[in-house]
């Protein structure tokens, strides 16, 4: 089976939207699949590079440079079979296989969306003007470098503003406990760095359920708090924030409201899928794309969804799958497959993920995890099993080379 | 003769307020010469720490670690020889041999007045509460902070604020262009961290002077605009800031008034004596104390003023020395010498400075300098002796060991 065709060259055009983790695997799967003469792929990315969305919490934090968590997108495509285009998308027209972006239209015979998450706040007041999300690159040097800014206010100014040194974060869920993690080691550096002292800087996560990573095993939970809280981090869990402003937060908990002070909100307690999708008419649940066991969307046969735009469910036990960066590769995969058998006539083959497990890092020397078979891991295994799924993706997306470069090896500590 | 003496332990208490190039250089060359029966020697400063105000540009534009000018006060004190108190001075009753720090009171049989500068911002409205001078360790970390989080700001903002690009320095004397040469090297870097196209940055100058560097030769002055301008710097000569803003300046030329966009301006262009010393009712002229040819003041024979607070005038030629390192350096060299001698009942002698030229950088690879019998240099040469004559002071001041902790060595660029 040929389906669509290129009328100059006579080959189909495949279009990636995004270079995320499902983008990015899809991409370079289908590089290597297909020969030069079987198709037309086409890489769209409003930055010229992809990143690791798991590293962000450390750039954010300052314990890793940005630069180390972004590969250049040019630097892992083979450009005789890819060609890459920076470019925004504003929308996707299915009807028509078109795709309208900033500066052009394009065309495709096959689609793949992969546009990830934008953050979701939840329509509390100030939330979106004054705080800062774990979400891009951008954002996380952005905290990074206002953390830093106000710790070099405060020693410069005369009359001291201890708001300078209240840092909140909504949320303790999984990224805002890797963000603490990472940002409770930074902190006596960043004091040491600027001359304040560490007693008067404080942490303070704010969770609307009633525990840390309501997601983990309450083994992993009570160690995970117990390392961070032996850090200094102050955890509200059962409270909901209902104000933000440039200089503080107010939340309430048990029917009573609080404020805190503060100049530095970091917003990590929801994440929804990029609106475009639902905006370009896909049948959406919550703003994902529910897909086949397939990949492809319910209503188009030359449309896969990748990554967080979409909503795999296991057909067997009718429960969707999480939203992570291991389903997104694992599902990538699965496109690059199918897309290939599109092409060459073949079957197509379901999607069905493995889940290996979760680990959390807790900072540059502790983590936890849950792995195969419910098996637990503390400390330094957690850390080096974390180290080695990163690795690995590296390894997948770019070879040898792009692991030298930007892997993460000082798994010893 | 012996003047004054401590009641409890019957030798004079000697005060050093300030650890400044004057007060540091004071001190550790009077811990060398007195032995520990002859006095007791007190260093008062509100840092634990001294730091190179030469230095201070390179922290601001962010190529130098800050801590890397600053050195640890107790790394270069004989504790067994030298007290130090950190404090800040309130102010001096020379009438009762009496000092007011913050939290206690001082008296002294001999004091050395080393307070150093603040910035003068001449009552340029909006000035003071707009810019951030170079004059700190503190103001440098903050310089340096404030330039990033505006290019971090600007990479993460949808409407981009072009302001956060546009830098205005005021002045384009001696720290202006050495701050300006330093920046104008990093800002390719921080552009590519940021993933900013640097052709946006500008980097302003503004002089009231017809000429950048008015105190230095013409040849030397065409050879730094040169240079800086082919890295972008822009000068505007003979004009004059007349108001400061959060987000603008604005300069007037030739009776025009003219707006500049800008969040970031940089004061460097003014500094005046510390004004305690002139609240302290010492006899000032432009709020500097006239000292006499044995660096004591006019009224009184048991205080001395080095660095910055003083006015040295050459009796010959009845011109007052400027406000250099080298000549605070040499005049407490003096200081310690007169000191030591009042002690032991010695004649005083009379500071006569060698100007040993001046050398400006422009960057970490060029510099101009007029050395001794108005000798030019330029370029690399120009660059090695100015880290010749900063590795020299660091052998004055902590020996060998500070030397290679804090030297600059990398001279062959």
């Amino acid at each position: 089976m040929q389906i669509g065709s290129d009328e100059t060259v006579n080959k189909p055009s495949i279009v990636i939207l995004g270079a995320g983790y499902g983008g990015m695997i899809t991409t370079v799967n289908l590089q290597k699949m297909l020969g030069q003469n079987e198709a037309r792929i086409t890489l769209v990315n409003k930055h010229d590079y992809h990143y690791q969305t798991t590293w962000l919490h450390e750039s954010a934090a300052g314990t890793l440079e940005p630069n180390q968590a972004r590969i250049d997108i040019n630097d892992v495509l083979n450009l005789n079979k890819v060609s890459f285009i920076k470019d925004k998308v504003i929308s996707i027209e299915p009807e028509k296989n078109q795709i309208t972006l900033e500066n052009e239209k394009l065309s495709y015979d096959i689609l793949v969306i992969g546009l990830g998450f934008k953050s979701a706040t939840l329509g509390i007041p100030g939330l979106k003007e004054n705080s800062i999300s774990i979400g891009s690159i951008d954002s996380a040097r952005l905290i990074r470098e206002h953390i830093a800014y106000n710790f070099a206010k405060y020693s410069y100014e005369e009359e001291k503003d201890d708001r300078r040194l209240n840092i909140v974060i909504g949320g303790a869920g999984f990224t805002s406990i890797e963000f603490v993690g990472e940002l409770a080691n930074r902190i006596p550096e960043l004091c040491k760095e600027y001359d304040i002292d560490k007693a008067q800087v404080r942490l303070i996560a704010i969770e609307s359920a009633t525990t840390i990573m309501p997601e983990f095993d309450h083994t992993l939970v009570e160690y995970a708090r117990t390392s961070l809280e032996s850090r200094g981090v102050e955890f509200i869990t059962n409270a909901r924030l209902i104000e933000c402003n440039e200089d503080y937060v107010v939340y309430e908990k048990e029917g009573d409201q609080t404020v805190i002070q503060t100049k530095t909100i970091i917003w990590a307690a929801g994440v929804k899928a990029n609106p475009i999708v639902e905006q370009s008419g896909f049948k959406a649940k919550h703003g994902k794309v529910e897909v086949r066991d397939d990949v492809r969307t319910q209503d188009y046969d030359n449309v896969f969804v990748v990554g967080d735009c979409a909503l795999y469910t296991n057909s067997e036990t009718g429960n969707s799958y999480p939203a992570t960066a291991q389903i997104a590769v694992q599902a990538a995969e699965v496109v690059a497959n199918n897309i290939t058998s599109l092409i060459r006539g073949n079957e197509l083959t379901s999607f069905k993920p493995k889940i290996r497990g979760a680990i959390a890092s807790l900072g540059y020397d502790d983590a936890v995890g849950m792995i195969s078979n419910n098996r637990k891991l503390f400390g330094w295994k957690a850390i080096v099993l974390k180290k080695m799924i990163n690795n690995r993706y590296l390894y997948k997306l770019g070879g040898i080379q792009l692991l030298l470069n930007k892997g993460k090896f000082n798994v010893f500590y």
